[in-house]
């Protein structure tokens, strides 16, 4: 079955900071044609950062899309002056959090939501923290404050709607599966 | 700490079929003014549907945002005519795989990309599916096959970069956690 819709033309809508915004209409499979409306974003790095009692950290922000406080793991925007989206979520692991990590590994990268946006998302896991004495300043615009959640805490917030955000309900069921996984491990060694 | 920003003004800059994208100036913490590209968007619903064989479904579809095919959990848009997220999705199962399901369950919902849009996903899971006879028509300009793919096919197109979208990488994610938590059931069970 052939799946591939073809551009016919773009029709740039609004160039902001953070978003672009355009209308491109497309030819279907089927010969006919169609408007899709096309967010593009920058690219941006989150952390799964867990310390040594177990436990995650989440930053507190105001979310004006949403018009809410939201927890969510530490994340920004990939930019020019980084090297690659490692060199982006440390960055920000400094600066959100005020922590560096000795262990570091690549989770997963995803696209937000591809029915709209080209935003996509690299997640890393990090261990092995040490709190900096010479913590990076925020961006101008950005007030937040970080906190440390167990596993337990964060299920129960997760169950009574309090962390709604994508990223963040993906960490947790990614700790929670890899907690699982080392327990089951221990175990089969164990027998 | 006090995090919440106010709205001073908001500009519209574009009202869409899909997406509304507006320029919202607002007041920081600190009192001074900074500016919020915001893309409002519908929630939509999206379905974890596992067959009899230990399977679970995947449509194929073109995504003009970051022009590739993408493999996806069946999901689609919210529309007035839903009387809720359960009856939205119940459609998309339809028309998307053409089965209908008896066993639904919520497993939670998010938004998308809080830095930017309000888009909200619901996600559900189902079992004990049923082919339809009667599968409703898909939407006009949409375009899509389904597939059955076992946790191991899907653990494997992860690690090779082939299911690249948000909601699908969770999905995956939270099945291998229901599946490694039934099976620590089964062996405390036994013990």
């Amino acid at each position: 079955m052939d799946l591939q819709e073809t551009e016919i033309s773009s029709q740039p809508i609004f160039k902001g900071r953070i978003v672009d915004l355009s209308v491109r209409t497309i030819k279907l499979p089927n010969g006919e044609t169609s408007t899709r409306e096309i967010v593009k974003h920058q690219p941006a790095a989150a952390v799964i950062a867990i310390n040594d009692k177990q436990e995650m950290l989440l930053v507190k922000q105001w979310r004006e899309a949403i018009k809410q406080v939201t927890l969510e793991i530490p994340a920004g925007l990939i930019d020019f002056t980084d090297a690659s989206p490692l060199d982006a979520i440390k960055r920000e692991l400094n600066e959100e959090g005020g922590y560096r990590a000795d262990y570091w590994e690549k989770v997963t990268e995803f696209y937000s939501s591809v029915g709209f946006t080209d935003e996509k998302l690299h997640i890393f896991y990090c261990d092995t923290l040490t709190k900096l004495q010479d913590k990076r300043p925020l961006d101008s615009d950005e007030f937040l404050s970080s906190e440390w959640y167990s596993l337990d805490e964060l299920k129960k917030l997760l169950s009574e709607g309090k962390i709604v955000d994508a990223k963040t309900v993906y960490a947790i069921t990614f700790w929670e599966n890899m907690l699982l996984r080392n327990k089951q491990d221990e175990e089969s060694n164990n027998d």
